[in-house]
């Protein structure tokens, strides 16, 4: 089956997919305070629907439906005669928070496009792949009347906080969600436009701690005989971890796994825009100086422990003179194979209870596996294959992300190999003020999941 | 001269004065963001004048105005033949900020009376005071028909925030504010009833700690390889004071004087209601498990380091991945005889550079000198025998309060003995949700300027 016809429509109809995306980014769906969620899930029925994809909300107990959609080719098998096989493509309609709002140079829910990149929050992660992907199934239906491949979508709503309802759905729905392989949420190129692909992504451990002193604020010149909240946190916090980035939460390391010969080459391949990142970030150097494959490898490698939020007593203007009565840091952990997030979190507890810190509370918000799928996979090699055709350059593969998600649901729980491809690149700005995709990113990585569902369909 | 007839127009338009006062708590005047802080000075000049206190603002460069107000005793000599003393009382009129305002069981600016108490923010904090000294001139006035001696208002806008701007407004109004004997802002009686005097302040410097790190918030999954500002600040922090209460940073300690004999056998007297305050706090204990004349000793001669507040990343609902370009600390320390805030200042810059945080930004908000006058000052001895006679209860006198403010500007500048008396009581909540003054404690404390007035005028 030739693509060009297919290619030809994701190209004439780029305006009118961008003007989906907007519709779609212009809804919020900010999952740390639900504004939006459920509306936005509506509107992406309604999107999928319009675009000949049967789609509907799945109720998820405790958190925002699962936008789910499901397309069957109408042929009974492959050319070659085999059944045909079902793709699952994983996104997440929610989008993370914001703020800071006055660092965005045009409103982060009115979409913009200017110097060919659209602008807004999502349109990175992830509702421009969601986009991208009805798009290449719209095209296959347009096109040619049928797509090659079975196709189901499965796009959550809490991904941003860590999808903390899904473990107990995607166990209920098991024979729903089945598919032969999949493509999970995010990728793009690299600063020297070839195409990248993940194999994994790391896990995750979300908590908030929480110091408590007197029950209320209190005068400052107190301070000699009252306990203060903010000193304990932060006392706390130093015991996690060191200036040389090192965990020292006992055992932490115990269950890190070593990379393969196989992904330390696949490491080495990789050329990390250092001077671009570091220009962009303002930043002199990385840490511990870092640079090169050691750099690459300390990124995607190394578990990690974040402050993402620390607050305690007043922060306003001028100088107030109190005693915080509570403060509270939000941590997360990345965490790589094989170490378990409830394992870290029993670790942290006694750790604290050892240091003396029994009086800080742990709220754990979030609980992610990490997993991966191997580069020998087969799906693996396709989309390999079919990344270097459409970008007509070599693809460059991660054994693994740095950044997070529910794979290991859809990886160890679903057993379906999972690929990472998408229409992002190394300056979009998820997670942060001024977030965008560039529009020829769009393009290609719309072609690439045409491209994939062909091949598969062969 | 017979105080009868003064002290029965203090009872008689008592409710008169409290309105006053509500007056004066009902407009905002909140240093540390600006609010009403104006509007506040000019409130109080009307409220002095139709008090028959000729008053006015002094332009203050940099700050709010100064509202000053000067009355002269018409008798050009004391009874003894003396020339009339002049009494000076410093307050002012700014307060703290609110906040937090959801613990407030009645809005901050909307003073309402319950319990035989007065609550709203600057009850005690230090607008009572005010109107306090207002009454009882308005008192000999009104029931006599002159004062016993002259006195002079000073009250500033900037207390709560340092006074910044005073230093230099002192220095240039040096002959204006020329007194034979002062009476600071604050004071009141113990959880026992019995009248407090205090003769010192502790000194401040208050700073903000800033550590930056990328230029804008990032996806905290690059984590592995991007400074984090939160734990840049943590770990700084981290080195400034230890677990056992201790300053860490060099030569802190080293200009603090030791207590004379007379002073910790004044402090033996005093007794800290420890059951009280640790109910009203919510605390088992106090830091160090500390109890009787050492928990009083502690407060009132030890310097600190106190978090006042503390701020970084993402602090919302629910979890944000990301990892914080800025932290900011504000921090004050409480400086005891002789400790200089400048020369800390200095030490810890010293000291963040010696400890590899040379990248810390430190903005000094405030510096203020600590002070005290001598218990053997006759001034001192007047005003303990005229509250022994006004509470009829043994007076129980402090060398140096746990609080701070400009008192080394009237003691060690202008060269003025200063002594602290006033309308609250232990429980006042000063700088914290309903603070609140009892209206006895407000009865009193008048009658006791009153007492001082007149004694001075003898």
């Amino acid at each position: 089956m030739s693509l060009d016809k297919v290619n030809k429509f994701i190209e004439d109809e780029l305006d009118r997919f961008l003007q989906q995306l907007s519709r779609l980014v212009r809804q919020p769906s900010v999952a740390a305070t639900g504004e939006g969620v459920k509306e936005c899930a509506e509107l992406l029925v309604e999107i999928m629907k319009e675009n000949g994809i049967p789609a509907r909300t799945l109720p998820v107990e405790g958190g925002p439906p699962v936008v789910y959609g499901e397309l069957r080719t109408q042929s009974g098998s492959t050319p070659l005669g085999r059944e045909p096989p079902t793709l699952i493509f994983y996104d997440h309609y929610d989008v993370q928070p914001p703020d800071p709002l006055d660092e965005w140079e045009s409103p982060p829910f009115e979409p913009q496009i200017r110097d060919d990149k659209i602008y807004g929050r999502g349109t990175s992660d992830n509702k421009g792949n969601i986009i991208s992907r009805i798009h290449a199934v719209q095209a296959f239906l347009s096109a040619i009347g049928d797509i090659p491949v079975n196709v189901k979508f499965f796009v959550e709503g809490e991904e941003e906080i860590g999808s903390p309802h899904l473990p107990p759905f995607i166990n209920k729905h098991k024979s729903l969600f089945k598919a032969n392989c999949g493509i999970w949420e995010f990728g793009g190129v690299d600063h020297e436009g070839r195409p990248n692909i993940w194999l994994g992504l790391k896990g995750m451990l979300y908590v908030e701690l929480w110091a408590r002193g007197a029950a209320t604020d209190t005068h400052s010149a107190r301070a000699p005989i009252i306990p203060n909240a903010a000193w304990r946190l932060v006392w706390a916090l130093n015991t996690l971890k060191n200036q040389d980035e090192r965990v020292l939460i006992e055992g932490f390391y115990d269950d890190v796994l070593e990379p393969t010969k196989k992904e330390l080459e696949l490491i080495e391949k990789i050329h990390y825009p250092e001077e671009i990142v570091k220009k962009d970030l303002g930043l002199k150097s990385f840490l511990k100086n870092l640079t090169g494959p050691e750099l690459v490898k300390t990124l995607l490698l190394e578990p990690t422990c974040t402050i993402c939020g620390i607050q305690s007593g007043y922060t306003g203007e001028g100088s107030k003179t109190v005693l915080p009565s509570t403060a509270m840091a939000k941590v997360d952990f990345r965490l790589v194979a094989n170490q378990r997030p409830k394992d870290i979190l029993e670790k942290l507890r006694n750790h604290l209870d050892k240091h003396g810190f029994n009086d800080i509370e742990i709220i754990a918000r979030s609980f992610l596996e990490p997993a991966k799928t191997p580069v020998e996979d087969d799906f693996v090699q396709l989309v390999i294959r079919a990344a270097e055709e459409v970008y007509q350059k070599e693809a460059i593969v991660y054994p693994t992300s740095a950044g997070s998600g529910p794979l290991y649901l859809f990886r160890n729980v679903l057993g379906i190999p999972m690929v990472s491809v998408g229409v992002g690149y190394p300056l979009s700005k998820a997670h942060a003020p001024n977030e965008h995709i560039r529009i020829k990113d769009y393009v290609l990585g719309t072609k690439l999941i045409a491209r994939i569902m062909s091949d598969l369909g062969k």
